[in-house]
């Protein structure tokens, strides 16, 4: 037993390094663009990182510019992490080249394992198991793409273009790198902030428990998003995830709903997706929040990040044009919110700001003021500070006739720098005006969603999220 | 009666031609970027409009460089429309002096009629209401942005920025200003052609009904898509829209759903947004789809108007990253399509195309054909031949990695120009690429939407809007 927890320990030490390596081996490198180990080398070297690659390859002197290696254990110097990207029947040798170098982990993106049909695949996984087993060694994969780490700065995987994301809180690991690059490339477009993008693949054994806990201590990581299609130990998961609970918001995208996705899901990464109702009340009973689209999990994750918790369900709908206000107001209703009732001194301060008009209660048409910017701010201010308000959507289309509003919004965020209750902005603009506003999003307390509904729904999960978060604590 | 039906024809006339006027008056045209009558003048000058521009101000003689007229009838040429962006209180001298000038019709800008609280602004809605009738005059507005007219390149509104819209099938008619700005740069973001973009406002005498009716008749409209509130001739609406039913679709999103939206809305245009439950009868009734949404009033319009109908459930599922596939089934199931079992010839030449791989039937893992991307335009090929198949999902993220398959299936989408059946593309790239990529977007019979969710969902409506015809066809 004591035996067994300092195999886990060191496990879990190595799995950590394997996430902040100084120095890496990239086996299968290569100079010719058609292989997977040209563009890992590319990752690697331009995507920040600030330690040592190795390229391996026996077949080569130099790789992009670098001295290669015939093999791991040939490096003469340390080496935390190795990347694997070569045929799938030469692994079981490079791992245990990987063991006796004493590398501290593996990225093995090489596919051609248990999910494939041929038994040899079966057969391979068998004995990769046994080595990583015996030298106790961390593998991502096999099936991955990698993974990178954008808070450390080193892009383990074969998709360079990663290292345009912004760096930031929200870890995500998925079962599908095709999950990563579709949501990955959102991310750099929606300026959502990621920690760790980890592709795990067919989870040899760095599976869903294995990075819930491990992410549950990482400073750098504050919302946990998982990519769900199945697993083998949903009560490990169940562990980890309690673990956290109360802590660190963990949220979920479970796909493979479909009796089809499902048979699909099995011969994608060799797990049964199993009934979605059942995964349902796993999830709940986990305290994992649920999510039921791949823009909700990088709306959600993005919103729990930047924004203080929701505390109640009272919003205030500000809107400089009443139609996307009235369509907010639709929505607060339909995700269980409520049109905050503002204090007698905030509707006076808000009647004195804006011209005689029409909407002056919630939602707030504050449209008449398009030519008296800082009313809308003061409007803004005046609702932050009213007791029965929980939280703001706020929402503003800007063009040419109201340029001036559009600077006074984003100069009065930067200038606050963090606001005190969760304001999610809908902001909208064409090119060229848009870059310039979206500069403040996110920052602390205030993010920018692109319409009303996918604005109101965030808020809407920030209660979900806020009252599971209560009921855990008091239970 | 007769008399009767000559002034509606004199009023449709005017209408059709209001929104290709050879000559335009800007009432209240200004130098000064504060007053909206600057930005109207903007969007006309910079928006590729060929005709001849009057500013109309009596207290300058030039304006934006041209001479300036102290009034409408003081132009000594013919003038179509007339934009009007003038305090409330001079609006009805000044649609006098346009009736007396032979003004086809007018875009009044100008606010603060029967939505304000102040009871002038109802008397004011009566005085223009009864110079507009006696004069026969098509009037959009009062309280609105104006509109773009993208296929005839005249941009009558306060946000030249609309100019940057695609030209193309969509008509946009919506009660909302706000709302056409937040969909209007969504549709610049998102590549989605529009022929018209008009607000309404608060239609005084062009409400829904007619601008159906005008719809209809539009040789560059295919598309008519409304965001309504609530309206007070509903019964003309459905008139208006029984009388394309089966030639044009028409989509509508229903904002003021909920109670307190309701109250909003009535604030906002003076009209009652009604029970939800009654309109959404009333749309069914009236065969206009019903999308939930204003993103997929976008999406919707952008596949109904490149794509084919899709003539039955049964969906293809093509994936180069199981992920995205496997999501694009769950969805497919869940609008009520089914994956399409393919023929023995076309699953024959699929496994012909794809090395020894994990799934290839429905949903077609592609990803093993990486390397050789023109197996996967092949297997694309061999779907849509298959008379299984209604419709295709067709799914792939693009990168570094795999550049050349990117650079194969735009190249054999451009090659192809048109595509027999409805492929819906989720492709998504990192900056750079994805503008190379998205050229092909929208094309006839293909359309690039950016998630598996969105890309299956708006094939769930195309399915309901063929339903529906069929339906409709046979009622």
């Amino acid at each position: 037993m004591g035996d067994q927890r300092t195999r886990e320990e060191v496990f879990f030490r190595k799995l950590e390094e394997l996430f902040k390596p100084q120095s890496v081996a990239v086996v299968g490198a290569s100079d010719d663009f058609g292989k997977l180990g040209y563009h890992v080398m590319k990752s690697l070297l331009e995507g920040g990182f600030a330690g040592r690659v190795y390229p391996v390859n026996p077949r080569a002197r130099e790789i992009w510019g670098l001295g290669a290696y015939p093999s791991v254990d040939k490096i003469p110097e340390e080496v935390d992490l190795a990347v694997v990207a070569i045929p799938a029947p030469l692994v079981p040798e490079v791992m245990e080249a990987c063991g006796r170098k004493g590398v501290k982990g593996v990225v093995l993106i090489t596919a051609g394992f248990r999910e494939a049909e041929d038994p040899r695949g079966e057969e391979l996984h068998r004995k990769v198991s046994e080595v990583a087993s015996r030298w106790v060694l961390p593998i991502i994969g096999p099936n991955t793409f990698g993974f990178v780490n954008r808070t450390f700065g080193v892009n383990a995987s074969f998709t360079p273009e990663f290292s345009l994301i912004r760096p930031g809180g929200i870890a995500l690991v998925s079962q599908s790198g095709g999950f990563c690059h579709l949501s990955g490339f959102m991310a750099i477009k929606e300026r959502v902030g990621m920690s760790k993008l980890v592709g795990i693949g067919n989870r040899l054994n760095v599976d869903f428990p294995e990075m819930v806990r491990l992410l549950a201590k990482d400073p750098e990581t504050s919302v946990i998003a998982l990519y769900i299609e199945g697993m083998e130990r949903p009560r490990e998961l169940l562990k980890a995830a309690q673990e956290v609970r109360g802590q660190k918001p963990i949220l979920a995208y479970k796909a493979g709903r479909s009796e089809k996705g499902d048979s699909a899901s099995r011969l994608h990464t060799g797990a049964l997706a199993g009934d979605y109702r059942i995964w349902r009340g796993f999830l709940r009973q986990a305290g994992i929040l649920e999510v039921q689209s791949t823009q909700e999990l990088l709306d959600v994750a993005k919103a729990i990040e930047a924004l203080p918790p929701l505390k109640g369900p009272k919003i205030a709908v500000l809107s400089s044009q009443a139609g996307p206000g009235l369509i907010a107001s639709d929505w607060v209703d339909a995700e269980g919110l409520e049109l905050a009732r503002f204090s007698a001194s905030t509707q006076k301060r808000i009647d004195d700001l804006l011209p005689p008009s029409t909407m002056r209660t919630n939602p707030v048409d504050t449209g008449p003021a398009w030519y008296n910017p800082r009313a809308i701010v003061g409007i803004l201010e005046a609702v932050l500070q009213d007791e029965a308000v929980d939280g703001v959507l706020f929402l503003n289309m800007f063009a040419s006739a109201n340029l001036k509003l559009a600077s006074e919004v984003r100069d009065y965020l930067k200038e606050k720098k963090a606001l005190s209750k969760p304001v999610i902005g809908c902001f909208s603009a064409p090119p060229g005006l848009w870059e310039e506003i979206r500069e403040v999003d996110p920052m602390e307390g205030f993010v920018i969603l692109p319409t009303p509904e996918r604005a109101a729904r965030a808020m809407g999960y920030l209660w979900r999220w806020y009252r599971s978060r209560r009921w855990q604590a008091e239970n």
